[in-house]
C-alpha cells in the first residue's frame, strides 16, 4: 500500500506549477491555470510556458527549472509529443507529483502514444514521481483549491464521499449532480490511463483516510487484480464502496480499451469479486448518485420493516413489486393504528392497508401530517417512506407544506425517505420543477434523503442493508 | 370482443350528466363539472343534484330522470352508499354509459362495498348500460372534451398513444409527463376496480381503432385470462401493445388487492403470456414513456449497426455495455471514415473509434457538425447515436447548436437518437435545465427521439427491434 504521506503532495501540493498555461481559457492550460487562481489556491502557484512572457498577469517561466522555487505539483497540459521531455524536467526539479491532463497516449491506439506512456512510466519509477493519468482531468482537493478540468465551480467545502473515476468526463458530471444533493466530496480524482498511480492506489489512501466515510467508483480496467481484491476487501469492512465497472461486455470492453487503453474483465470475475469483497455494484450515474444520498442520510439502516404512503395507488403497487426482491416487509397495521388512521382519512375511496394510500394524487401534506404521525408511532414500523407529488401550489403552501414530513420525523425519532418524481417535462412548466428541487433541497437539509422514484429509493435502500450485513457477519463496523 | 359502436357513448358522448356536481372545485363533482365546461364539451352537459339549484351558473336537476332530454353518458361522484341508487336510475333514465369516480367498493375490503359493487355490475348487465369504474379517475378523450380528474389542462389534440391504466393517478401522471415531450394521446382511461369494462375491452377497442398506433398499458390484475391472451395477441400483430404489470411478487399482489381489489398473478404466467403474443414488457413510468418516443418516432427501427457520438468516454463504455445486451453492434469505421473524422478532431486526446469520443465533455456542437456529417455517411452505419450534454451557453449558440442534428439528419436521411442526461440538481440551476427541455423539444418537433440517458435510449431501442422482429416472424406488419 502505498503510504498515506506519499498522496501529500498529490492531494495539498504547497506548490503547483501548469506546464502549457495559456491566456486563452478555451484552452486546457488557460482554464486549468485561472481556475487555481480563482479557487485562491494558498500555496505558490507558476505558470509555465516558453511562448509568452506572462499568464493572467503573473510571469511565465520558460521551462519548469527556470522556477527558482521548489515546485511539489506539475499539471501538465502540454501536447502529447512534449509530454516526456516535461516529465524529464519534472524530475530533475524534484517534483514530487504530476497530473497528467494530455491525451494521446496508450488509448490512441498509436504506437508511439504506447510508448510515450511507457517512458513517462519508466521516468516516474526512477524518480519516485507520483502521477496522475495521462488522459484524465485531474484532482479535485476542496481544501486545497484544487479541481478537475471542467469543475471551476466546485464547492470549496470537503464531504464525506471520496470519489476515482477512470473518466474525467463522469467525474465532473458526478460531482455536478451530486452538488445540488447536499453531497460534498473528500476528494475526486479522474484517473485515466493510470500509468503510475491506480485504481489501487486511490482506494487504499480513501480507505485510510478518516474524512473519507464512503467510496464511490467507476473503474474500467484492473492492472493489479490481487491487491485490489485485498484493498477492497479491507476498506470495505471499514466503509461502504461502490463501484460502477464499466466494459464488462464484448463491445464495452472494446469501448474500454479505446477509452483508457484498459482491459474489461469478465462478468464471472467481477461477481466472484463482488461476493466476497463486500464492494456494493452499481450500474449507472443515478444510482451512484442515490447510494451517496442514502449513505449519506441512513447509513445505519437496518429496519425492514417500512410503511409506504403515498397518494395513488399504482405506484405504491410498484413499490411493493420493488420492496419483495431487496428484502424489505410491508408490516399490516395494528388495529389500533388502523383505526386512528381511518378517523383521519376522507370518507370513501380509501384504505387503511399498508402500503398506505391516501387518496389524491397531487398529495396535499399538511391534511396527512397527523395519517403520517399514526404510522410513524407503529411499533411495527421502522421506517416510512413517503412519495410526495408536487403539484401548482401558492408559496404558502408550498411553505407549510415542507415543514410537515421534518416535523413529524423529529417527534417520531423513525427514519423518513421522500420519493419525488418530476412531473413535469415541458420547458414553459419550470416553476413546478424548481419547487420540487426546493423541497428537495429542504428535505436534504434536515437529513431526510430524496429519491427521484420509489424504485431507486428501494434499491438504495437494499444496497445499505446488505452492506450492514455484510459488516455484521465479519464483526466489522464502519470507522465512523 | 365488444362491438366498437358500444364504445361511441363511453368516449364521445353526445350527452353528459354529472351526478353529484357541485359548486366546490376542490371536489370531484365540482372539478369535473368544471373543466367540462372549460373544456368547452360540444354535447348537452347536464348538473345532477338535489341539495342545489345551480352548478356553474347552469341549472342543477335534482334526478338524473329530471333531465327533460336523453343521456348519453353519467359521470357519477356521489358518495358509494348512494352509487347503487344513482345507478339504477341511469338505467331507468336510458343512460348508455356510465363512468364511476367514487372509490369505496371492493377495493375498501369491506363487506358492503363489496356488495354495491355487485349490484352495479348486476344493473350494468341487466341494463346494457357500459361502466368504467368504479374506484377511478375516467376517461380522457381529446376529441370529445372528457377528460379525467386531475388533468383539466390536458391537450386538446389527439395523437397516436391509447393508454388503458388501472390507476387513476398513474393514467394522469404518464399523460402530463408525455405532454411536454410532444407525446399525445388517442384515449387515456383510467379504469379502476373494472366491474364491467376491463383492460381487455379497452385494448380490443384500441386494437380496432385505426387512430391509435400503439398501446400502452398498467395492468394490475387479469379478470379473463384466455381472452386477454387472444386479444393481445391480435393486437400486437397489428401495432405494439406495451404493458407494465404490476402486483407479480407477493407484497406487490397484496398491494394491487387494496388498490383495485385486483388478483396479481404470477411471474411463470406472464412471462409465458409475453412470449406468445408479442406485448412488450415494461417496468415503471420512465420506460413506458420512453417507448411511447421511441415507437413514435422510430417505429420501423431496424437498424442494428449503430454509432454512439460523445464527448466523454465513460458513458460511451456504459452505453457498449448496454449495446451488447440489446443486440445492437457497433461497426469500425472504414479506413476512410476514420481519416475524414481524424483530421476534423482537435490534435490530441481522441480516438476515432465506434463509439467516438469527441472530447470536450460539454458537448459544442457546431464544431462537431462535420464529423456528424461522416458518420452519417458511412455505410457500415444504420443509425447515430449522439450525447448531447447541455451546458451555460449563450441564447446565440445554443440557438445555433440546436440546428447541428437536424441539419446533418436531414442530409443524411439516416435515423438520429438523442441522449440528453439532466446535469443540474439544485433549484437556483433552472436555467440549464430549461435549456435542456427547449432542447429537446427543438429534436422532437423535428423527429428526432430524445431520451434522458443512453441506457433508456439502447433499452427503448431493443424493445422496438425486438417487436418488429415479432411482426416479422409472424409475416405480419404494423396496421399503420
Amino acid at each position: 500500500m502505498t503510504p498515506e504521506n506519499e498522496f501529500e503532495p498529490v492531494f495539498h501540493p504547497r506548490s503547483i506549477a501548469v506546464v502549457g498555461a495559456s491566456n486563452d481559457i478555451t484552452k486546457f492550460g488557460g482554464r486549468t491555470y485561472a481556475s487555481l487562481k480563482a479557487r485562491r489556491y494558498q500555496g505558490r502557484l507558476y505558470a509555465v510556458n516558453p511562448s509568452v512572457t506572462e499568464v493572467g498577469g503573473d510571469r511565465a517561466y520558460a521551462r519548469i527549472w527556470d522556477i527558482p522555487e521548489p515546485v511539489d505539483m506539475a499539471i501538465v497540459v502540454v501536447a502529447a509529443p512534449h509530454v516526456v521531455r516535461t516529465l524529464a524536467d519534472c524530475a530533475e526539479k524534484g517534483v514530487r507529483a504530476v497530473q497528467i491532463l494530455t491525451a494521446g497516449f496508450r488509448e490512441s491506439g498509436s504506437e508511439e502514444g504506447a510508448r510515450w506512456e511507457e517512458q513517462i512510466a519508466k521516468i516516474a519509477k526512477e524518480s519516485g514521481i507520483r502521477i496522475v493519468g495521462p488522459n484524465c482531468f485531474g484532482i479535485y482537493s476542496p481544501e486545497s483549491a484544487l479541481t478537475v478540468l471542467p469543475g471551476p465551480d466546485f464547492p470549496s467545502e470537503s464531504g464525506p464521499v471520496g470519489l476515482l473515476a477512470q473518466s474525467g468526463g463522469l467525474t465532473s458530471f458526478l460531482v455536478r449532480r451530486a452538488m445540488g444533493l447536499g453531497i460534498r466530496f473528500s476528494k475526486a480524482v479522474s484517473y485515466g490511463n493510470a500509468c503510475d498511480l491506480n485504481e489501487t492506489d486511490f482506494l487504499a489512501y480513501f480507505g485510510d483516510d478518516d474524512r473519507t466515510r464512503m467510496v464511490a467508483a467507476y473503474i474500467e480496467g484492473v492492472r493489479d487484480g490481487r491487491r485490489l481484491f485485498e484493498v477492497a476487501r479491507s476498506t470495505s469492512l471499514r466503509k461502504p464502496v461502490f463501484v460502477w465497472k464499466g466494459g464488462l461486455t464484448e463491445l464495452g470492453s472494446r469501448a474500454v480499451a479505446s477509452h483508457t487503453a484498459s482491459l474489461g474483465g469478465s462478468q464471472q470475475i467481477w461477481q466472484g469479486f463482488l461476493r466476497q469483497t463486500g464492494v456494493i455494484p452499481v450500474v449507472g450515474i443515478d444510482e451512484m448518485i442515490d447510494l451517496m444520498v442514502g449513505f449519506r442520510h441512513l447509513p445505519d439502516f437496518r429496519g425492514r420493516r417500512v410503511s409506504v404512503v403515498s397518494g395513488g395507488g399504482a405506484i405504491t403497487v410498484a413499490a411493493c413489486d420493488e420492496l419483495d426482491p431487496a428484502g424489505l416487509s410491508l408490516p399490516e397495521f395494528s388495529s389500533r393504528t388502523q383505526e386512528t388512521i381511518r378517523a383521519l382519512l376522507p370518507a370513501s375511496g380509501n384504505t387503511v392497508g399498508n402500503p398506505l394510500d391516501t387518496g389524491p394524487p397531487v398529495f396535499l401534506l399538511p391534511t396527512v401530517k397527523p395519517i403520517l404521525d399514526a404510522v410513524a408511532a407503529s411499533d411495527r414500523i421502522d421506517a416510512v417512506i413517503v412519495q410526495h407529488e408536487v403539484g401548482s401550489h401558492s408559496p404558502d403552501f408550498v411553505e407549510a407544506a415542507a415543514q410537515v414530513i421534518p416535523s413529524v420525523r423529529e417527534a417520531s425519532a423513525k427514519p423518513f425517505l421522500v420519493t419525488m418524481p418530476a412531473p413535469t417535462t415541458s420547458s414553459d412548466a419550470m416553476e413546478v420543477e424548481r419547487v420540487r428541487r426546493q423541497y428537495r433541497e429542504w428535505y436534504l437539509e434536515r437529513g431526510i434523503p430524496v429519491f427521484d422514484t420509489l424504485h431507486r429509493a428501494v434499491r438504495a435502500l437494499g444496497a445499505i442493508i446488505r452492506y450492514n450485513e455484510f459488516l455484521a457477519r465479519h464483526g466489522s463496523r464502519r470507522s465512523f
